[in-house]
């Protein structure tokens, strides 16, 4: 488009830390950070720096949740972190939350927590903004993608538990119930089409509304032998549910048909509630119904982005080789030429990178890597597949060829081939 | 483009807290709030929720950045706010910086500082990854967009002196002092644009590097009487210091000609330092030169990112009228059709809304909102007009209308002049 005169493909030696054999094997320590290890940095317990490749990754998802929530009239904000004891007092939850909220004194001596989440502030900041007298029209849904904080008993398993995580949470606001279960259905539809966009299969369960309050709470889940949550499927009649909200842990049948369901470990990814009035009526956040001021009634809806990108390496990446799911690659295509110094390499080399040019022009911004590093095109293919980028372009002596998960071309006839494959791609995704 | 079927302008009567001047007018109170109340809300003392309309102003902020500080191969990371005090003990500044610094016991003793600046983490972060042994080509120049904090004194005077402010912070690591200096050209060269871009007049003061150590440094300033800084410029050599960094506090001739320096106040948005290897020594962050591990020469670099914000509100705005540069304008453009209920009503409001919809095909996603309001003409363009949005097109009885900054069309032969006008808008502004 003409709005980006400067429109450029990556090159991996200017690439910072791309990954590289050696040292991940080195880092291999047998937990799940070695997966990411192309990407995240390890610093102090449970807080690790989030570098370039995983930050792709990261804005990728943070795109398709932008899409698909200001596609139901969802408006972004940021709340503050630090959140005042007074309100979390309030709820009940500075006590309720116990060692896991991390607590902070400023030099006035006020008390504050770093918000693992956001009921309190943003019904505060709802209350605060009188909505009745400006004639803020219901439903209001606002969202933000920003980093909370947990202080983890024994963090661990990498950015699946970490102490700062990136998490997009949703907060409706509605004039009543059945209102509000509207909206819960369409930001649920929102959750299926976003889970289904990333691509790797996910369960909802019915879920316990826990520590925060309300009536009715669905979670998402990866299934995955790695997960630390325990749900229960029914194969006859769809039910799924999470072991926690089983009405007695011992009897696994199926409340909707009484088969025996079926017990499969899941790594929680997503959390919904309807919390009705609970923290509306707490704060005072009200709108103006039938000539009276009435309690808002409000939803919660959060993603664990970190553990998306997290469990998603988890589980389709084999040993050392990280695999995503391609919606959240990196990169989507790494174009290879011939090897430095080889007797091809003058000639082939300009137009290798002519196709990684026309490919960025095809694909999204900043969706194209060229291999510009003096490896062998088997050892640069190597590394690039096992970098989390779904296809490779390599143009060597034996001609033009096309390495794509599902399918291998090689001698391909002239370029329009490879073009029309990726325009495909583009067209049938719905790549951001 | 092909990637976004569902793209569509936005509506006032679905944008949450659009401004109403009734509420406004109520909130005036003095300070520069006032300003922004249409898009942040004050919560606890120095902590804001940033209401849709300045989350838009920050992204449209944050994308700027991210273009120019990705054409000079900035990679985009994100450093945890939690931050150990072993490294801010380290380099001495878990004592300099006194209680300014948010400090955080976890649940096993260990303290930690909320990150107002990450050198140290940076650094350790660099000196973890070992990057000679992985062979990552130098420079590397690693930025992030993210939050940080401040337990300020006395928070006020709104964002500008938030305890919780938005900032883009680059570091640079390069091989030694020469190419330290070539990087630290490269990146101020990156502000200037950023700051033309974004369109507000600025200064380039020299500065005093205070508690961050190094040798170089200079600050961005906006010129305004609510300024808090006061910076020196000599109207004859073009040499600009800020009284910080003066030798003589009384002497405020300039050093290089000896002229009499103007005295201004400034706004502070920018500051940059090269540090040498202050950071990179004590954290062990080497490269391998010349067969040896020598400590890397560092540059840091931040742009106040909400400061800006609000400054360009400050400084533009005139009373309850918000006005801020086209560039980051929350929308570029506000369409308003007939009042609902009069004669032309039926007729027009579909053109009108035709309008919109082909105005959001020429400008770039997300710059076109649609007054669907049940007001008056007058009454939308008046409110459009002060809520920071620099163009508004008219369909009503009197035909087609532009209102622009610097130029008024009255009946306007058809669509096709408005179109060219906005086409010729983003081919000079380069509009993101």
């Amino acid at each position: 488009m003409f709005l980006n005169p400067r429109r450029l493909y990556s090159r991996t030696s200017s690439f910072f830390t791309f990954p590289s054999f050696s040292k991940a094997a080195k880092e291999d320590r047998g937990d799940v950070a070695y997966q990411t290890i192309f990407a995240i940095q390890p610093l102090s317990a449970g807080t690790f720096a989030i570098l370039p490749l995983a930050n792709k990754v990261l804005e990728r998802l943070t795109k398709i949740i932008d899409h698909e929530f200001q596609a139901i009239d969802g408006q972004k904000i940021v709340l503050p972190s630090l959140s005042h004891s007074q309100l979390w007092r309030k709820s009940g939850r500075w006590d309720r939350y116990g060692p896991v909220l991390f607590r902070v004194t400023d030099r006035a001596g006020q008390e504050f927590c770093l918000g693992p989440t956001h009921e309190e502030t943003v019904t505060q900041c709802i209350a605060a903004l009188e909505i009745s007298s400006v004639g803020t029209k219901l439903p209001i849904r606002l969202y933000q993608t920003s980093w909370k904080f947990r202080d983890e008993d024994r963090p661990k398993r990498g950015l699946l538990r970490a102490r700062e995580f990136l998490m997009a949470d949703m907060y409706s606001f509605d004039s009543d119930l059945e209102k509000c279960q509207e909206t819960y259905d369409t930001v649920t539809g929102a959750y299926d089409r976003i889970f289904n966009r990333i691509g790797l299969p996910f369960v909802r369960v019915l879920a316990s509304s826990g520590d925060m309050g309300g009536s009715v709470s669905h979670e998402y889940h990866y299934c995955s032998p790695h997960g630390e949550d325990v749900v229960y499927a029914c194969g006859t009649c769809e039910h799924k549910i999470n072991g926690e909200a089983l009405k007695d842990a011992n009897d696994t049948r199926c409340p909707s048909c009484s088969s025996e369901m079926q017990k499969l470990q899941g790594i929680e990814v997503g959390h919904t509630f309807i919390l009705g009035d609970t923290y509306s009526k707490l704060f005072g956040a009200k709108s103006f119904q039938n000539g009276q001021n009435l309690p808002l009634q409000m939803g919660c809806y959060g993603i664990g982005v970190t553990r998306i990108m997290s469990a998603a390496a988890h589980i389709l990446s084999q040993g050392l080789k990280l695999k995503l799911p391609d919606a959240i690659a990196p990169f989507t295509v790494g174009v290879i030429g011939p090897k430095q110094g080889s007797r091809e390499y003058e000639d082939l080399n300009p137009r290798a990178m002519e196709m990684a040019d026309q490919l960025d022009r095809i694909l999204p911004s900043h969706r194209v890597i060229f291999d510009d590093r003096k490896w062998s095109i088997g050892r640069k293919l190597l590394e690039l597949k096992s970098s989390g980028i779904p296809h490779q372009v390599v143009l060597g002596k034996n001609g033009l060829e096309l390495h794509s998960p599902d399918t291998e071309f090689t001698n391909v006839d002239g370029p329009e081939v490879i073009h029309n494959f990726f325009k495909e791609l583009v067209v049938k995704r719905e790549l951001l």
